[in-house]
């Protein structure tokens, strides 16, 4: 008899134990033996929950229990997630997270510590919610070298950019919308800003180039400076705007990573991934492009992700996930200003006669007395920066400004 | 050091000695030990190849030879694939292999005398090429009971559905260009008729299920019968026409399992997956949809997959990839004349008047004097083949019929 405990009855830790009671003896079949929640820790109650006799408000039930051989992770948030996991580990209990906050701050010391102490630190649903990509990309594509990832990491975002085309809103009525049907919360800045999808890509980093990426060297340019004029110069020129997260393996070695509102033609599948869906898109030196698309939140979705980590780590106490990488510093990620992309502006002006001489081979979308929308030549965002100075020196101002992703 | 073998110097296995050689450092470091290709079996010579020296044209080298742990399996075709394969497994060598003919008709066998043998059985590689899907299927998605999965599997018929769209080509024009491109072999039935996509799909049920599911039960209707006026027609309906192999969990408990030209909407992302690709959507009762979508065939991407089976084998011998199924009859999957869906119908006559008193509740997608596109309603296969008796008496000919995928 396996005994679990699942820390924190949210969202995602009431669905996994709504999975557990549900698949019960499919996850049965699959552990090969009889498993049990033994504890859930939250310092709410649930007087009228059928499995209310499990709760507990103390930690320490769950730490100085040997009985209790793996613990699911499912408060969110940097703290107290960190000091229990952290105890766990040390004790010798496996555990499976969601908290991608957690992985993407610490994830290099806790899976040290689990290999000290010959237990399991996983965490499949800490990126793209239900979408396989943790096991995937550490597991499945080891034969590769990856040379890039994409990823449209946040559902809220994408969500607001679906709706604002959709029904031809603007951003903050979009958001509105987002927030009354519970898809944004009340402070929406970590989703909004791009933190969210910034911590989930430093885990898919770290995963790939084995070498922990941390969140405050990932460059975040968030999704409210976009205007509904913008994603209808995008359909005109043939795509969608989505706010993607991505690393990219240079030929220096070093790695750009960053999370911004990129342009996206049609012919790429993430360019029609909308509403609250996940995509990420990887490429490998041998494999060429995969991309996995599917429901990167909400309750299930994600307690099925982290199920999938709590069969593992039952059915195969001594198993290796090869899912490890090393801390390290910054110096292998290159500073923002060097990235360089195409960029999509979008630039107001009574008088352009002087842009053509500012910006040279860029691609018109559209240009009006007032406004022009083009993609710039192949440019650095330093660069960037010194022509939107130019620009305002001859009286255009940049009203939008964004990459293309290639 | 571990050495390895493999069977088969074609496009896969030339691939995997490709790869190994290319990320040679990167499996190192994920295998933890030095690693060896010892023996290469083909019937050919392969003279100028610097690996010349591995070659041999005789198997009993490598199933005598006890230095072999690992046989990796790319010859193809049953025989003398089976033979060899379960020699080895009997032989306590572990085997990798691409094979889904193999895979689909003695997969359960296979994974049987592998677990009396305590060594491996991987196929990774048998379906979606590249694409990861196996091990999310099997891993990934344990904690889901597996409702649907719905998959382009084949890369030659996608082609060529794809092309008569672009070129405004019939099938056979379409056919003759992937011929001459190498996308379609000489005798290219296997592909065109839905045999080769019969055979993953076969596969990817046994995993879901735990039952063997034997291509002789998959219903199969080809693309040889579609018609660029069926693609322009579900243009005008909006979506498009793919070859996808199915499997449905009824609510009998029971299984649905067929491969047949669906029309597929917009919405769906399959609908978008065009060229060589192919992708697998899967749904679960937890992660509700998810798809992948990647390169179905070539020699790099093949091998990527077989690699990551390899590095799984040798990298952790003592582990469970809990992948198996049971040898089973066919009770379980429903006679195909059951199976219930909307149909597409293009219809020729000279005279429709009685067109709407035998098909009723129809859609009409278009109408001319001598043509009619329509969708049905929701009927059988043994339904539709009593319409079709109809429409005969009342001298309209079915010229093209097929599914709705909803």
């Amino acid at each position: 008899m396996k005994k679990i405990a699942i820390m924190g009855h949210g969202v995602v830790g009431s669905g996994v134990a709504e999975v557990f009671f549900k698949n019960y003896e499919n996850i049965k079949r699959k552990v090969r033996d009889d498993a049990e929640i033994k504890y859930i820790l939250d310092l709410r109650d649930f007087p009228s929950l059928p499995y209310s006799d499990k709760f507990t408000k103390n930690f320490d039930d769950i730490l100085n229990d040997p009985e209790i051989s793996l613990v699911v992770e499912t408060m969110g948030g940097l703290e107290p997630a960190y000091t229990f996991v952290k105890k766990c580990l040390l004790s010798k209990k496996s555990v499976v997270t969601s908290n991608k906050e957690l992985v993407a701050e610490k994830g290099a010391e806790l899976l040290a510590i689990a290999k000290d102490s010959n237990v399991k630190f996983l965490f499949e649903a800490s990126v793209g919610g239900g979408i396989p990509i943790i096991r995937p990309l550490s597991q499945c594509l080891a034969a590769n070298d990856i040379l890039e990832i994409n990823g449209i990491l946040n559902g809220t975002t994408n969500y607001i950019l679906t709706n604002m085309v959709k029904e031809s809103v603007d951003f903050d009525c979009a958001l509105r919308q987002a927030q009354s049907l519970g898809y944004a919360e009340r402070d929406p800045s970590a989703d909004i800003l791009g933190l969210d999808a910034s911590r989930k890509i430093c885990i898919l980093a770290s995963i790939a180039y084995g070498k922990h990426v941390y969140p405050k060297c990932v460059f975040a340019q968030g999704i409210n400076q976009i205007s509904l004029a913008d994603l209808e110069y995008a359909k005109l020129a043939g795509g969608s705007v989505k706010l993607i997260a991505s690393a990219k393996l240079l030929d220096s070695g070093k790695i750009a990573v960053e999370t911004s509102p990129a342009f996206i033609p049609y012919s790429n599948p993430l360019s029609s991934v909308d509403d609250v869906f996940n995509a990420v898109h990887v490429r490998g030196n041998n494999v060429g492009d995969v991309t996995f698309i599917g429901r990167g939140a909400g309750k299930l979705p994600t307690a099925s992700a982290v199920m999938s980590d709590v069969i593992e780590a039952l059915a195969r106490p001594d198993y290796d996930p090869m899912l490890s990488w090393n801390d390290s510093g910054s110096d292998f990620i290159i500073p923002h200003e060097s990235i360089s992309h195409r960029f999509y502006l979008r630039l107001t002006s009574s008088d352009f006669s002087r842009l053509d001489t500012i910006i040279k081979n860029s691609e018109k979308i559209a240009q009006s007395k007032t406004e022009v929308a083009l993609i710039s030549a192949q440019t650095s965002y330093s660069e960037l920066s010194k022509i939107s100075s130019l620009l305002a020196d001859a009286k255009i101002t940049v009203a939008s400004a964004f990459r293309v992703l290639e």
